[in-house]
């Protein structure tokens, strides 16, 4: 699937008309350049920009913004190409806005326990760096070894560590960012309180490049809690791994992460990556990784053994322990490489539902329910913990008629069930472009309407990656 | 200091049409009722509502915004007026809405860790009604016996404990509020995850009720760590003191409240109570009081133990250790008397400073210099692990010309300073009305007018709560 109805002919004069207006910004306009900068790791989507520019500063970000708000241009950013949702896809072409030459850790701040960093530093480069001095900056999303911060705050990410330390927005102290029409402001302060006007830099976490250009970013640390351990637990019954999710916390475990992966999900893992030691006794059907962490060694054996109490009576069987790093990383990489695995397996849609853990079961059971009944096969893992759930729906063997034209409305009826188990349409994958026709699920006319008049505060002429994540009035 | 500029004459009609326009609505417009609600703890402000009403539902406030948008009539809404800025003080008149019916706690949810309240509900009685299943709300202001949960979702309420759970935005998931026109919209969702258009709920808390009328909201809850343990650490140079909060971090410790206190607060309070049980050596200028928390009590002395250990290297006195409830319930007593014993002792305006936490030995110098320079007293106490700085303002002998007039510059040369520290105008009481003659300090003519934009996008005609947080375009 694609879109070129941005013509070849476009680029020169907006690329010459940049560079005069920006001297010294790097602008590219060849074919290969807007190939590489047109797609994202959703789906087989592809839209050119006319032009790619890569500022180097907060200023030229800020010029690149005044030319383009003077001519009306639309201007995407982008980072790593990572996003899940088409969020840095530029569908209206125009300026794609590369932030990869803005890539300084300007700032480690042992003091405070704060990090201030452009949005084109690769987060495991970010985490590397402050773990040199003892810190610990603990979103960790599955691509954290290519995403970039940027990315990150664009679209609220989460991973793995979010069922013990919160998303990418529960660290964020502070961001520079300029506007629409290049005007550069400040969100917040560098402290950890604050009840000072309205919480802008909340408003721009998640909002997807729609709001404004995030050039900088002041982070929250922790000391960093270096020791961990890896169970790996099987479950015969899906439903059974589900219910323990909910069940670990009401007995008052804090695991630092608990991800729940079907058996398809693991198989495919191992075939795609090639690994096939594990054992993978022939009656499991499901998964849980179930992470603990703490400051000293001796801190992780009494919390794993609470875990494997609770989950006795969840009918799970025995457990593999990893405490090493060569078996943690064997487990943490068949996981990490589900994504990839079922990219590679087939054409897919992925939904990245979210509810209240406890009703991790009912949302599992209404996705084979509503598979069986649109004929489609998934492949279902993800971030239990938070109740956060990646259905991967493979196309198979599905025709293209009805891959385009009626496995929408099998996807709405999934959002429903999501929205009427207190869930909403994406946990941590953003809305973009991919999730906007589902957005009237969520939200009423008026709640949709409110947020329009938001966006309209921040860009009145819609240049910021226009056509992202609100559907026009009236329309799905 | 109080505002009349609205007449009796006005009361009646407003009273009469709205009894019309919302059949059952309880509305008053005696004169002791409109007194009863024109006053918060900020200083000594006055502003008389034209009638108080008191919705029971969410469709009642729906109904008084209806009427009071089609008639441009100004709407505060109330909490239990502990407000430390005057964010509930209806300085234009209009309708003032008491939350005092919306009292009900609606949902205990033990399986999620959540709790679902109306704005009316008292914070300690929510904090018992968690932790008798075994459950804690975290955030806990030194008016939590009193103060409601809207109070603290308006104006993003800290407290001691904040230094290690954070603040009230923290433990937010959804809100229901109502807006300017009487649409009725959820913000966000019951889940821990949400990466779904823009971030309502964020925008909301902290937002003062001047967006709209906050009438549920969902909270996060955590296991209750039922065991705390109290340290007061006398120091004789406050600079020491206050060195000694980040150092206390640089080595790893976590305490779940990390207070300063000047010698002049812990004496006021002494006075104020009558409690003089505390011994108080003749060189000790400052206190730390120190609480460690945890799920058993065998946690409690290795985190002591750390923490006097990190303590020595700032010349700390001997510490008074409390483990009993008598013992720290003497400590906390003393601790959250202070603002009251300020306000017994003297008339006195409160700057609720915020910096990071490592500048606080700069903060508490330029405070003691800009008095001594300005010819005023000061008691400084607070938040001292977040930074958050209650430098109260003393009157004393200062004449009331002096008071009014000459003494807003000196204000203005704190927050400079504390902008230059990297801090901001406040750390958790909001700005509401006293503080907005200081917001050009902190936000440029751009960064206002983003503001005054979006409070133009959620209420066009201005009757939430107007002429609160944002100056006029041009003025102060």
């Amino acid at each position: 699937m694609s879109g070129h109805s941005n013509s070849e002919a476009k680029s020169l004069p907006i690329a010459k008309a940049l560079q005069a207006a920006v001297p010294g910004l790097r602008v590219e306009w060849a074919a290969e350049s807007r190939e590489a900068h047109s797609r994202d790791h959703t789906e087989d989507l592809q839209f050119l920009p006319d032009v790619v520019v890569f500022p180097t500063s907060t200023e030229e970000v800020s010029a690149v913004m005044q030319w383009a708000h003077a001519q009306g241009v639309p201007v995407t950013a982008s980072g790593a190409w990572t996003g899940l949702s088409g969020g840095a896809l530029p569908v209206r072409g125009g300026i794609g806005l590369s932030t990869k030459r803005l890539n300084r850790i300007i700032r480690i701040d042992e003091l405070h326990h704060q990090l201030v960093v452009q949005p084109g530093v690769i987060v495991q480069e970010m985490q590397e760096a402050v773990q040199d001095k003892g810190l610990f900056y603990a979103v960790d999303p599955a691509s954290r070894g290519t995403c970039t911060i940027g990315g990150n705050l664009a679209e609220n990410s989460g991973g793995p560590r979010a069922v013990k330390y919160g998303v990418t927005k529960d660290w964020v102290l502070n961001l520079e960012v300029v506007l629409a029409d290049g005007t550069v402001i400040r969100t917040g302060a560098d402290t950890l309180k604050n009840s000072t006007g309205y919480n802008l830099t909340q408003l721009m976490v998640g909002s997807e490049g729609t709001l404004g250009i995030i050039t900088e970013a002041t982070l929250k640390l922790l000391p960093w809690p270096r020791f961990n351990a890896l169970l790996l637990v099987p479950f015969t019954d899906p439903a059974d791994a589900c219910r323990a999710v909910a069940g670990l916390f009401m007995d008052g475990n804090q695991p630092s992460a608990l991800e729940f992966m079907e058996r398809s999900a693991i198989e495919l893992a191992m075939d795609f990556t090639g690994d096939r030691q594990l054992p993978l006794a022939d009656d499991t059907a499901a998964h849980l990784l179930i992470e603990v962490d703490g400051f000293r060694e001796e801190d992780l054996m009494p919390q794993l053994e609470r875990i494997a109490q609770s989950l006795e009576r969840f009918h799970a069987g025995e457990p593999l322990l990893a405490m090493d790093e060569a078996g943690k990383n064997q487990l943490w990489n068949l996981r990490r490489k589900v994504g990839e695995a079922v990219k590679a397996h087939s054409t897919y849609k992925e939904e990245d539902t979210v509810v209240p853990r406890g009703h991790l079961p009912e949302l599992l059971s209404a996705v084979k329910r509503i598979g069986a009944e649109h004929g489609f096969d998934s492949v279902c893992y993800g971030h239990a913990g938070d109740g956060n759930l990646h259905v991967n729906i493979l196309r198979g063997v599905m025709p293209e008629g009805q891959w385009n034209d009626t496995l929408p409305d099998a996807i709405r009826e999934l959002f429903r069930e999501v929205i009427h188990l207190g869930g909403t349409l994406s946990g941590e994958h953003g809305i973009g472009w991919v999730q906007k026709p589902f957005m009237d699920l969520r939200f009423s006319e008026a709640e949709l309407a409110l947020q329009r008049r938001i966006k309209d505060a921040f860009d009145p002429v819609h240049i910021l990656n226009p056509d992202k994540i609100l559907p026009e009035a009236g329309q799905r």
